[in-house]
């Protein structure tokens, strides 16, 4: 009963205890390794005024080499105003403390940045030349702090910084920067949003104020994809029981919802980034730290020396990816298709002992091989997009996204465009060619005719509900399986990590060296506090475009596949609610605090968000051409399709998508919404202010209409004057004839009235 | 000999001798009816410090309202600082000589539009808040200057101009405002010209300086088109002496270059933008005074009353396009359609007397009715446009723009289309019922029989060479018809307009009220000057858009049909070539001088640029596919192709167009051109000035890293001190256990000194 009245104060009862004991099982996770969790939840309080910490490992450095490097850094640090304190980092590590000690130098890159911004166009007006005012009147929100002191530690000493590059040339040593999580916050943000349905726009507000705008861009991404969803949701269950498969209705409303949806997104964008004042970011160019320049020219613009490297070379570089996109698309495709392969022949040729166990064989090797390959050609793809040398962090960004992007479409898409495509249309014609598989199952079949398809009986036949529950493994139990990894894993890595570490220090303790405990040397106020810090330190790097990506792939499935399930939808709605909240909790708990970055866009995704909207035109108007009629599709051989029809079925969806979107875009350019209502607003203040400073001299002025009146003194003398220079020159004679507009209007009605009258009469002969 | 020398000083004699004379005929024409030839080249030399001449008409007014409305348009006029002067203009009109007299007003004018630049981003830099200062940094251009007159002439009160809108409300008597030609610099101009092949951007700088970038923008944009045309009309040479007609080589290379231009050209229009300091103009929005509000509603931005036109009631409006757009298309089409079938059925069934004559028919009633449909439909749709009652000029002309590339692509296109796509497929089935158009010729005939095409005898069959002949007609026919009729109607207009004034004043004499001529009243030393005033007054308005619409429509014939006949890019270039000076000469002899308008692109052509290029993708290899095979086309009867392979071919077709163009665009991108790069510098040097006045200050300020070594009297104070705050607070007691950088280093360095060696150990192994 008081649980019921508890949960009728948000009214959400079942939700908010959900949530709220997977919170506390998750900070349970945290801190089981803890013996007091009275004196944790203290050390959890604060964070001692740091600002950021420096991993510095040793293991693997001589260690003079080590000492005087990290000598270098203490310097390099002081150099650009900062404080640090030094602290046991355990395992060959030491914790380096940073804190802001002298303004100025944060003043001077918070004025850099703001200069850079307006120049791009960013902010509306410069910045004031005296940056402690600019800084009194616009002060800096956390995330902001936090990027500028990022930058002041990493940017190159020419540019006002430290120059510490994390894991890089000299800085090897230093395995990682990061900022301390602000547990109190956390806790509340995490028990607020499981406790409600919808973000709102200052949940996102506040994660941009916490850990920056391009994190905060995710957020509002999937919230806006999660709000899309509900109306997808409802429509997709009511033609589920209404309409069925395939049907021609739902595919039209999908595809049109799919295309509103990334239209929407797009205007959302701007929105947000006027909103969060960082429209235009993505225009500034970050240079990579990495790039390997070829020559030095002086560049045309600032005439300064800078590294060059020629297009044409990096354009050569590039002609890899045709190699390494054939060796990706043949390598994952070859599992793809054989594990395929083996799966149908296994389950509609086969049909020997074994059969519902070796049907999991295929699942087997793809759970195996497809991780083992995606790892290797991610790899790949990294080392290539570096070997192309980019010279700025967007470049690299969008080149390496496009090649991820392009595994990711085969390894999560293939596998259903070959059973939509491939399988149910020329299936009586493959099929018997699958016997190649029986490799596979040989050792268990008792004898031949087990392994091979009667063709002559025709007993086989196509088994149209394949591809519907192919989409449901993938919409459904991939999902979820996805969502508990991302969950599980790094819970369990972690453990694992202190079980190897404890391990280890016991074998070392056994071999006589025992290792001093790290927290030996803490002051006993501290330990608390920095076992919390070394912890943290330990955690893994977050990277908001793994979740982004993920988001993308899933509207894939719905852009590309719903018309097969239109549950579809209420699957993702499900998923996307719980993925929203675990994302959050991924960050409080069991990632580093991420640095603070700022973003205008999704970026290089937006593309493959469009591309995949585009490609789910066509691969949906075929599905519904090719499976409606009968819903369960094409009996198997190619000729019941009609080639001709099908081109003209998706001809003509493709370009009513085009014309579509057209409209779609148009209709969102003439909304007006709060973020352009904003720019407007400041664009217009700025611009009042400047006309009334300077307008207000006009006022005063006499108008030149008065002149013609006073004939004064003056004016008479002028008269004279003139007269004299009558002979000067043609123009002075011309302009001179008429003083003041008086004079002009009395010469006007003299001309006017001596000119015949015919036309009057004319017109009062027409009334 | 002499001459040969003459000419040979250019190396072009014969261009330089065919174009001054083509010029001198053409100031002959102006001038032919003055009787001094010389006192006329005198009048031709100056302006008299003219700024702008204001055309009022009082014929159909009441005298009295017409003397009182001018009079307030004197004072109007002196209210913002303009001297005017009054003359008489003949047949009820006043000509209004406008200087500027007073600075202030246009200073004022000039830091308002500056203001509204740099807010737009039009300006990197704020403009100095002492306009006369800006002024002199940045003095104004012929072309500015022009415009910000007239600007002050034209704006409402409320926004510092004397509100005198042309034609409109309560100045229905102000015909025009316009600036007097340079008959100097004309004439240099086109003589220049006319002998040199190629325009130089310098050639366009001139132009902009003269007439203001919008002008500019159309000879930009047809010199790119030029040139891009003289490797097109090469290949196409090539193509027609070794391919022949309807070669997949050459289609694809002429979708290709489309494609590249059209991207080209985009990218064309951002450089010159930089380079004239327009880019960004199109986003400043010029509101319409002829916008009707429905209701006054506070802006949310200005908090200001402002009209408000509800967008819902608009598109209600915007509806009635889809009417509109049945009206036209039909209308259009049936005539058309009708001559078309009338030309086909007198050619091709008709077999009577006088066919030969006859067959001129359709020729004739395409040569009347359309221009007059036209012209309806034209004025429908401005009434439309109208009635759609957008806010802002950019809005306006888009949706003018729309309606008139519709009207103009049925009229410029439907007939290939027709023949193409209709009379050679499917002629063997339709011909027969063209039967009904004999009522066009049944009075000649001479028996039923050459009225019926004797389809037993299936003599009859396609004509291959319909489509050729057509295609040659409209791409160089047309196109010289065209040239001719812009530069010859005017000047018929113009001199029947004078025989008809002269008429008309005889007639007055005769009837005894001799109306006063208005040279009668000229003091005789401006008479001449007065004269051409008059003239200039009486000449046509410039519309650059009806150029410019040419241009497009003519880009499409390259784009849909050049394939098959690939000469057509050679046609095109020697048109161009002469239409570039004809509109020069159009622009000096026969119109007004435009005033000059700022532009940053030739606005909503270019997506008719787009569309054409697309679509050309399609009718391309439909018409390869449809006519390659035995080069004379399908036999008439549809059966002979294939649906399926027409479709696939156009879906493969358009979808390596997209491919393309998506490649192009991103080569494009990484290309530097001297805008971009112009751009950037001015980005430079104003974040350059900032840094160098902010971060002066700090060089001066002592390091931190400094700071641990010397510890003084006060360090030592500070310590004390600290010492005794040590309960305050964890953070203080935290930061002070190490004291400036050394201290950390220090620190550090026993740790790692301290921690075992293992892992060095392992290190030195592997070595």
């Amino acid at each position: 009963m008081r649980a019921h009245e508890e949960g009728s104060v948000t009214g959400i009862p079942y939700f908010t205890s959900l949530s709220s004991s997977i919170y506390h099982l998750k900070i349970a996770l945290l801190t089981s390794s803890s013996s007091s969790a009275m004196a944790r939840s203290k050390a959890l309080q604060t964070n001692l005024d740091v600002d950021y910490v420096i991993s510095y490992h040793f293991a693997k450095t001589d260690k003079a080499k080590a000492i005087a490097q990290f000598d270098k850094l203490c310097e390099a640090l002081a150099s650009v105003g900062l404080q640090t304190e030094v602290r046991d980092g355990g395992s060959h590590s030491i914790l380096l403390f940073v804190r802001v000690a002298s303004d100025e130098h944060l003043f001077g890159e918070v004025y850099r940045s703001r200069v850079r911004d307006w120049i791009h166009g960013v902010r509306s007006a410069a910045p004031s030349k005296i940056t402690r005012e600019s800084l009194e009147s616009e002060p800096l929100y956390e995330a902001e702090r936090l990027r500028i002191i990022y930058q002041l530690i990493t940017n190159p000493p020419s540019e006002g910084g430290a120059g510490i590059t994390p894991k890089e040339g000299e800085w090897e040593n230093v395995k990682s920067i990061f900022p301390l999580h602000d547990h109190v916050y956390n806790k509340d943000w995490i028990k607020k949003w499981t406790s409600q349905y919808f973000l709102t726009t200052e949940d996102l507000d506040d994660i941009r104020n916490r850990l920056g705008e391009k994190i905060a861009f995710y957020f509002a991404f999937t919230q806006s994809y999660f709000t899309f969803l509900i109306p997808a949701a409802g429509f997709g269950l009511l033609s589920w029981l209404f309409l069925g498969s395939f049907s021609p209705i739902y595919g039209l409303a999908s595809a049109m919802w799919c295309t509103a949806f990334t239209e929407y997104w797009k205007q959302q964008e701007v929105d947000l980034g006027v909103r969060w004042g960082v429209k235009g970011v993505s225009k500034i160019d970050v240079r990579k730290t990495e790039f390997e320049p070829e020559k030095s020219i002086t560049d045309p613009v600032t005439g300064e020396r800078v590294g060059f490297f020629p297009a044409s070379k990096r354009f050569q570089r590039q002609l890899l990816q045709i190699p390494f996109a054939l060796v990706a698309a043949l390598s994952l495709g070859t599992v793809i298709a054989t594990c395929f392969g083996i799966e149908v022949f296994i389950s509609e040729v086969y049909n020997g002992p074994l059969k519902s166990v070796l049907v999991f064989i295929p699942t087997g090797i793809l759970t195996t091989v497809n991780p083992i390959l995606n790892t290797l050609l991610t790899q790949a793809a990294t080392r290539l997009t570096e070997f192309e040398n980019y010279e700025t962090h967007g470049a690299y960004e969008k080149a390496l996204t496009q090649k991820i992007f392009v595994m990711n479409f085969i390894m999560s898409y293939l596998a259903i465009f070959l059973t939509a495509f491939v399988y149910v249309p020329f299936g009586k014609v493959i099929v018997p060619y699958l016997d190649i598989f029986n490799v596979a199952v040989r050792p268990f079949a008792e004898d031949e005719k087990q392994l091979h398809l009667d063709t002559t009986s025709s007993s086989w036949s196509i088994n149209p509900g394949r591809l519907r529950k192919q989409v449901i493994y993938f919409t459904v139990t991939a999902q979820v399986v996805n969502l508990g990894m991302e969950l599980v894993v790094p819970y369990l890595k972690r453990r694992g990590f202190a079980k190897y570490k404890e391990m280890q220090s016991d074998r070392a303790a056994k071999n006589g060296g025992a290792a001093p405990s790290p927290t030996a040397n803490d002051p006993p106020e501290d330990a608390e506090f920095l076992d919390r810090v070394r912890k943290e330190a330990e955690l893994d790097f977050y990277d908001v475009t793994t979740d982004l990506r993920e988001m993308v792939v899933q509207f894939g499935y719905l852009s590309l596949f719903s018309v097969v399930w239109p549950l579809t939808a209420v699957s993702f709605l499900i998923n996307d609610w719980i993925e929203l909240r675990a994302d959050a909790m991924k960050i409080c708990v069991e990632m580093r605090r991420p640095t603070p970055w700022r973003a205008d866009t999704i970026g290089p995704w937006l593309d493959s968000l469009s591309f995949l909207t585009w490609l789910g035109s066509i691969t949906t108007s075929a599905l519904v051409y090719m499976f409606w009629n009968d819903h369960t599709g094409p009996s198997g051989s190619p000729s019941n399709i009609k080639l001709w029809a099908l081109l003209l079925t998706v001809f003509f969806s493709e370009h009513l998508f085009i014309l579509f979107r057209w409209g779609v875009r148009i209709v969102l350019s003439k909304l007006d919404s709060p973020g352009l209502q904003q720019e407007r607003r400041e664009r217009y203040l700025v611009r009042k202010q400047y006309f009334e400073e300077n307008l207000s001299q006009l006022q005063h002025m006499p108008r030149l209409s008065e002149k013609g009146d006073d004939i004064t003194r003056t004016s008479l003398e002028e008269e004279a004057r003139m007269g004299s220079l009558r002979d000067s020159t043609p123009e002075i004679r011309f302009w001179q004839r008429q003083r003041g507009w008086r004079e002009s209007a009395a010469v006007a009605k003299k001309l006017m009235e001596r000119a015949k009258n015919e036309s009057v009469v004319e017109g009062k002969k027409e009334l």
